[in-house]
């Protein structure tokens, strides 16, 4: 098996791109990434989507993509795994390159969700869930998610106070983001004072869906070191299933699958958490958050939002999360977030991160969740320079 | 790079399951794929679907079905590129193996059209297209094979009744399968009398979609000795795109990624087309088989129709195709078709294919187009005993 490094990434703002195509907005984020990596010869394109054919009537978007972005001829496939596709775009470019088949391939990930609005949208979202067991009767993610959450609540006598400082953090951070979604500052009284959404999940809670599209060049890390000045190793990439409905898990307030492909993702990069210097994580919900932290083991259960809590998920804290703004800031981009996640975590690595910069950053987790933890992606990612 | 091979086959029968659901058609398959294995360890997953969202609001298919099939936690993925979904899902599966990440995984294609009925379900399809440029403007694939159809004709001087031989092969190999959703036999002259579906194509040329599912296990070479009797090595697994719009395309009549995936496939196995014992090819429509065997290099431009004029394709012939039926007459499973096409190889290759054995099979290859080959994926397969 090759070892595999990160050469080049790129992305758009994440927002409302109401004027920009799904085509166009991939191609902006290829662009970016093939500039920075000094422009290979990609041998392989993996595009993670989530709704393309239900919001854009659009499938198929392997030739469609590769060839608007002028690759025509190139092996490219569309993966999905619900709001974890971009993460698992980027694993599959890891193991066309990890086999010795490709020496470079290129992970996309994009989701325009402006070309509907509305029911048909929350329709099609909710279909990351089990259609007859939870679609069928009205059931969101974010209502799944506001049950889990009152779940954590009533289970470990926790307050909703105690998850405002994941949004807190998160629109700190993202206020510094120039492709941040949202650049305002959250306050943790506003954050409990928010409109709710499903109970006890408000505004300020729940991420924002956003369009968007990031990419990511992978190729050899032998390769890597003659192409760009600063290869990000990709030290480990794991991936890992739950049963999709939250009813039919063992334990409710384990997230199973993030448990599994973080400890998994641990043992490749032979690393104990301790050493990870900042983790990206799927907040879509500050609930899934804590999960995060807790099924990584950052936490133990019901602890999760201690971290919050501590302020040690800041930029400056033991474990900073989110730092470019994560999910609720910088914005949910579906079937791309995952990849905007690998992009942040390369940006602090190679030391290129601005505003957003944490202090020495050598090892970085990112961890991208499918609909409430169904599926679940980690890599992590290093630099040895 | 790990030598890979097939150790398991499954698949459902092809037809209106209309009391099936799609995890359930998924189930049956995977099954009768770990009882033909002998029940391995599987480690990672990869799905096959095209329509899931649209047509069962079912995303999310890799912790769904890995659960449904008991494999709860495993890595699992959906791989979509239209109707090539299934030879993707392999494609993946065989990379995840021969990239030395997990011994054992399996490849699942699954498609449940019965859904949903009528013009839903063409837009459906229609999503395979270029959204902008083709659906919107009321273009189906049927719509677009008849295009190229009739430019075939036009060009070439080749008469309708040139395109028989496919349907009547395809039928008369139908006939004997008892997994194939058609058996009923066809006579040249029904191929040219029958009802239009959109000049020139009729409803004996247009492959029928049908409900199913198939599923194939591969695992390394070297496991694979001892697992089963007759493993089926995987000597090639190639991919390519081309324009996604047959008006983008350099020749209209030339399918470039078909050409591609072939001759990459071809030299990978350091075989020659002559060395083919059978083909598997994408007969959604009999241009396309045409067309097919022009771009692996079976026949010249123009002469495609030519082995099905002279009985060459037949079973007993110098180059089967179709032998279960072909999407014509065994169905067309949309993201299942590339994976039942692989479990046909294997039983050809494995001695095991019943009424529907070809002698002396030894080298098969099988090609799955998506769309109007705007994603082309070859594989060839081998048996050493």
């Amino acid at each position: 098996m090759r070892d595999v490094s990160i050469v080049g990434i790129g992305q758009t703002d994440v927002g409302e791109h109401w004027e920009t195509s799904l085509r166009h907005l991939a191609f902006h984020a290829i662009q970016a990434a093939m500039e920075d990596a000094g422009r290979p010869v990609i041998e392989s394109m993996y595009i993670g989507n989530m709704l393309g054919g239900q919001l854009s009537r659009q499938l198929h978007l392997g030739p469609l993509v590769a060839d608007f972005a002028g690759m025509r001829g190139v092996e490219a496939i569309r993966v999905e795994a619900a709001d974890a596709s971009g993460a698992a775009a980027l694993r599959q470019a890891y193991l066309a390159v990890a086999s010795g088949t490709v020496d470079t391939a290129i992970a996309v990930g994009v989701e325009k969700f402006t070309d509907v609005v509305g029911s048909e949208r929350a329709a099609a979202m909710a279909s990351t869930l089990d259609a007859d067991y939870e679609g069928a009767h009205g059931a969101t993610p974010v209502t799944i998610a506001a049950l889990l959450m009152q779940r954590y609540m009533h289970e470990y006598g926790v307050d909703l106070a105690n998850f405002a400082g994941f949004s807190v953090n998160a629109h700190a951070n993202g206020a510094l983001n120039p492709h941040a979604m949202y650049r305002n500052r959250l306050k943790a009284e506003g954050f409990v004072a928010a409109p709710v959404v499903a109970p006890p999940i408000s505004l300020f809670d729940a991420a924002p869906e956003g369009d968007g599209a990031a990419a990511v060049i992978v190729t050899t890390t032998d390769l890597a070191a003659d192409l760009v000045p600063t290869p990000v190793r990709i030290a480990a990439s794991a991936a890992a299933t739950d049963a999709l409905s939250i009813h039919d898990r063992a334990k409710t307030l384990h997230l199973q699958a993030a448990s599994i492909s973080a400890q998994k993702a641990l043992d490749q990069a032979n690393v104990s958490v301790e050493d990870i210097d900042l983790f990206e994580l799927h907040d879509a919900f500050t609930i899934l958050a804590a999960l995060s932290l807790e099924a990584a083991g950052f936490a133990s259960p019901g602890e999760g939002t201690n971290l919050a809590v501590d302020n040690a998920i800041r930029r400056e804290g033991r474990l900073p999360v989110s730092t470019f703004g994560g999910l609720k800031a910088r914005g949910h981009a579906g079937g791309a977030t995952g990849l905007y996640q690998i992009v942040e975590v390369a940006l602090q690595l190679r030391g290129k991160a601005g505003d957003n910069q944490i202090a020495d950053a050598r090892l970085g987790m990112a961890q991208n969740l499918g609909g409430l933890g169904g599926t679940a992606i980690a890599h992590i990612l290093e630099v040895t320079h």
